[in-house]
Parts: structure tokens; C-alpha cells; sequence
């Protein structure tokens, strides 16, 4: 995605205050369910459609952290993957507002909050951003805050 | 690991104020690092050792998702699969201290910082918690803060 000549296309200076960037569409499958919550969050409510029908959850649901993984995706796709991002040294909060049932569908955005110039580092910025990410239904099912950094344009990678 | 005649161990009521439990220990292999982020997070530092050397992570590092499902997995063996958890609204701060590099080993431990009953619910019950990760080399590399919710002890599930 990346161009030797040019760069990521988005640097610290395009995370301007405002900007929304439409995430997703994400398609939730059992199958992709069950399979991350056999790794890392094995609770009946995430692996069975049954024990998920029983819970408070009312169906098959993600596990909360699969949730944050699939808005990764979503994130990386939208402009992580093209940018200079360095990563970011943690979440602000993750809401988990609804549960995000199979055969769900997920879409959402993210909106630039917040930038400053690193006092350390003046080639590295600092951009909060929020998120929310909504089901087929148009009910919200995630809500995020974060601060992310990435190097300024042109600065030395 | 539950057992019909007794239920699950841990219900609403063991989790006191002050309760430590501890967390892992967990070893990060390289290729669990790249599987995470081949799927959620293909940051070039989490997918190849060179690139993570170049970065200021400073090596092949997990995304800072996997390290959160990591520390899911870790709650999860020390007593969610074996207590009346009803899942979480959300998550307060995860806060990435350090990267999380291919080869580290983790342990940390969770704490209980406060808990009530549900207002709307009796028989179910809010446990806020704090926990931290660990390296090999004592250096915290995770801080996380949450509310887990667990049915009091004889509820009806």
C-alpha cells in the first residue's frame, strides 16, 4: 500500500480535528466466534448458540476482546496499514454496549477528538480519536477512546 | 470444571475487597504474534522481526489487542471458566507499558478493588477489578481495569 517514492498516504499532519473515517463492514460469523473464544475467552455464552441463548447476552456472542480485535481489523484496513503509525500506549475505554451476536454485521467510524506535536519527540504526534461501531440493526455495540501516534510527514522512519 | 452438586466455585460473594489472584505465567511465541496480527493487526512490527527492530517497539512485538486477549486467556484459566461471570459492560484503561516481545514470558496477578449488587438485578453482582502484567525481567507491560459481572452464589442461571 505503501509507496517507496511517497510515503503512507496518512502521516500526523492529515489527523485533523473533526475528520470521521467510516469503518467496516464487518460480517460476524459463529465460526469465527467460536474460534477465538476456544483461544483466549472460552465461556459458554461464546461458544455455544444455546448457552449464549440462556445468558444475559440472548444469542452466540463475541467475547467483548473479539469485538476489540474485529474494530482492529477495521481500523488497520480503513488507514492504520497506510500511515506512519507507531502504535499507541493504551485505550482511554471500551464499551461494550450490546452484545455482537452471529451473523451480525458491524459498521461505524472513527472521529479525529485531539492532536499534539510529542514534547520528546517533535517528529512524532499524538491523535485521540473516538469510535462507536453498530449492528445491522443500527443499535451501537462498541464505543472506544484511544490516543494513537504516528510520525509526522517526511519524518525519519 | 463446574460441578452440578456444588456449582461453580467462584460467585459474586468470594470476590472480597483486596482479593489478589494471580495471572499466567504465559509464554509469547513469534508465531502466535504474527497469527494474532495476521488476522487483526498487520502492523509491520507485529509480523516481522526486522521491522519491529526498526521500530521504536523494538522488536517482533504483539499487537497490543493480542496482549489483551492474552491477559483474557490468563483470567479466564485462573477462575472465569469456573465462576457465575456474566460477562462486562466494558473496560475502564488498558494501558500498553511496554511492548510485549516474541519470546517474553508474562505473569501478573488481578485484584479486587470494589464490588455491589445490581440495583435492578439483586441476584447479580458488579466486581471491579485491577490487574497488571509482567515480564521475565519484572518490567510491567500491562494495566488494565474493569467490571466483571458474577450472579450471587445460589442465583437462579
Amino acid at each position: 500500500m505503501t509507496s517507496a517514492e511517497t510515503g503512507p498516504k496518512w502521516a500526523y499532519e492529515d489527523f485533523t480535528a473533526g475528520l470521521s473515517i467510516p469503518l467496516g463492514p464487518k460480517h460476524v460469523t459463529a465460526a469465527e466466534i467460536i474460534e477465538f473464544a476456544s483461544e483466549f475467552d472460552a465461556q459458554p455464552m461464546h461458544l455455544d448458540e444455546e448457552a449464549g441463548r440462556a445468558s444475559i447476552l440472548g444469542g452466540l456472542s463475541a467475547s467483548g476482546w473479539h469485538t476489540c480485535a474485529m474494530f482492529m481489523r477495521m481500523l488497520a484496513d480503513a488507514f492504520i496499514l497506510d500511515s506512519t503509525s507507531q502504535g499507541a500506549p493504551g485505550v482511554d475505554y471500551v464499551r461494550w454496549k450490546r452484545p455482537v451476536l452471529a451473523g451480525d454485521t458491524l459498521d461505524g467510524h472513527v472521529t479525529v477528538l485531539s492532536r499534539r506535536l510529542s514534547r520528546s519527540r517533535p517528529d512524532l504526534g499524538l491523535v485521540t480519536m473516538e469510535a462507536t461501531l453498530a449492528n445491522q440493526r443500527d443499535e451501537t455495540v462498541f464505543e472506544f477512546r484511544n490516543t494513537i501516534m504516528f510520525l509526522a510527514r517526511g519524518a525519519r522512519r
